[in-house]
């Protein structure tokens, strides 16, 4: 089979990789329905992560099961599932505490920009949908596999609830879908901070209430303008820079919370300023296993779209055009289908 | 009056100070039942903190009302009443969400280590007890304008709920108070990291189930031996300094919660590890204003004793003895009678 494979700084390749198999019992094997490219692929694809050697990409995922180990009890083939980008047995002290991308025994899936993905621990990574879904709701239920859930974690860690006045940094498809999820929890007022138009429009049709194009201090100088110089109850940094970072916990209240998703690069909080600023920090890799029953729930029965944040699609031997699209920003996030 | 001034490293005298007198209609003047030395108050007293001028020092008290201003309400002369190291009004935004000491007109007090002390925002300040207390009760009335209110916010700060296994960090008197908190909290297993016998003893009797006397690395892997690799639900970190703030990190286990009240000294945290470690952090200068209505309670009611963590008494002219026997740990806490 063909798939993805990142050679260095902009070099993605289309090529022969290997056709994954079964190699522990507990593995199963799926046949991609959809999968697509993340925000965090182009951290190696621009080289800010160095690349050792050529990669097998991707870890989005849905599709049908095509095979499964002999101690798979969960899945069968046959059905349509989805999973989370860390697979994880579901069933370690971590997992049962709900974080399932610190499992004990967690691996991270990385070839799934591809025709066929082995997915390891299948009982505790995959969840099944009442049936096979018609086409149209396919791009929904793929960005439930990271994105969604990422977004949704923000929104749970920075405590969104009836009511709340949310700030949202970041306005990749994470950023976009937190305000989704900030807005299906409750949240009164939804302010998210974007300087493209085709991302504030989406916003707003997520749900957002306001849109702040400052950044930085400015930013920061905005939110406390709109929020009578309180701060806003939650705040979801959804980039991962100092800078976002920063910002978002000088926009939130005393007593208020930060929901950090945007995986840190090159990020030092000052233990005495954090100390001062009095905010509830909580985030990390989310925990997409433990929401995916709700939300796949919520998809189904089409309360939510979150596959709207898939501006392009592509077919899957075009996924090196679908990396240029997303790093020059054309598209906020491309599904590739096989 | 005579009262306590700094001058330098381990230069403190008892001298000669203006005697307070009410400035605003908002003030109130106190005479001082029993003030006391800080754990706060040792790194001016040590030089950590430059000193750039003769600083008079003190900012915990309780005592009895001498006068009032004008425009204040809610205590009156003769009224037995205890406030936090912080001035608040108690109304605006901050105080509203239980930060007084963010509160947007908050002023530090500093000046209670002498006879009469003159407390700003009276009414959003003082809490009075419900008659004046015996003797024997003043020492745990005073603990809670700061070192037990702080063990307190720690332990609320952590998520301390009913049988949760608690690790606190520091054998200072707030950390002591922390193991007292989190054992009226209701957790099960209370794990106190020290060192000193007189200490290990007194937080046994507030309630530590384990006494831990590893630091740093070998801290964390006691925590996690004793709790079968997984790390505690909450940790209280008590003070301040990079080591003891990663020690907390690292012994809580994923999805827990720290607790950090130990003004920080040069603490850095390094984004990416706090983002995989997977944990909830809060704290800051505790909200000690929140919780003196209900800890007057239980002190009143004699279910709590705090006053416990001082076991030193000395007459306040001697308050320069009182800081040498902190500063050289033969006391936890010295208690000072005008």
């Amino acid at each position: 089979m063909r798939g993805a494979v990142l050679y260095g700084s902009r070099d993605l390749r289309f090529e022969e990789r290997e056709t994954p198999k079964i190699i522990k019992p507990t593995d199963a094997i799926i046949r991609i329905s959809a999968t697509c490219v993340c925000g965090s692929d182009l951290w190696p694809y621009r080289g800010i992560q160095p690349v050792a050697e050529p990669m097998p990409m991707g870890h989005e995922y849905c599709g049908i099961v095509e095979e499964v180990g002999s101690a798979v009890r969960s899945v069968k083939p046959g059905q349509f599932v989805i999973g989370s980008f860390f697979a994880s047995d579901n069933t370690c002290p971590n997992c049962q505490f709900g974080y399932q991308t610190s499992c004990q025994h967690r691996e991270f899936v990385t070839t799934a920009q591809a025709p066929l993905l082995r997915v390891p621990l299948a009982d505790g990574t995959l969840v099944a949908t009442p049936d096979v879904p018609s086409n149209d709701m396919v791009p929904s239920l793929l960005a439930l596999s990271d994105v969604m859930g990422t977004g949704w974690f923000a929104a749970d860690a920075a405590n969104v609830t009836r009511g709340k006045t949310v700030v949202v940094i970041g306005d990749g498809a994470v950023g976009l879908l937190g305000v989704l999820s900030a807005k299906q929890m409750g949240a009164e007022r939804i302010i998210a901070m974007s300087r493209h138009e085709s991302r504030q429009k989406l916003a707003r049709e997520f749900g957002a209430t306001d849109i702040v194009t400052e950044r930085g201090d400015e930013g920061v100088e905005r939110i406390e303008q709109l929020t009578n110089g309180i701060g806003a109850d939650s705040v979801l940094e959804c980039v991962g820079t100092q800078q976002s970072m920063m910002q978002a916990i000088q926009s939130t209240r005393r007593g208020g919370y930060v929901g950090y998703v945007g995986v840190p690069h090159g990020v030092e909080l000052n233990g005495e300023q954090l100390f001062f600023a009095h905010v509830h920090l909580h985030g990390g890799p989310a925990p997409v296993r433990r929401y995916l029953p709700d939300l796949i729930k919520l998809v189904w029965d089409r309360k939510i779209n979150p596959g709207k944040v898939f501006d392009m699609t592509l077919p899957l031997d075009q996924v090196a055009q679908a990396y240029r699209a997303m790093d020059e920003r054309r598209a906020i996030k491309t599904l590739l289908r096989p």
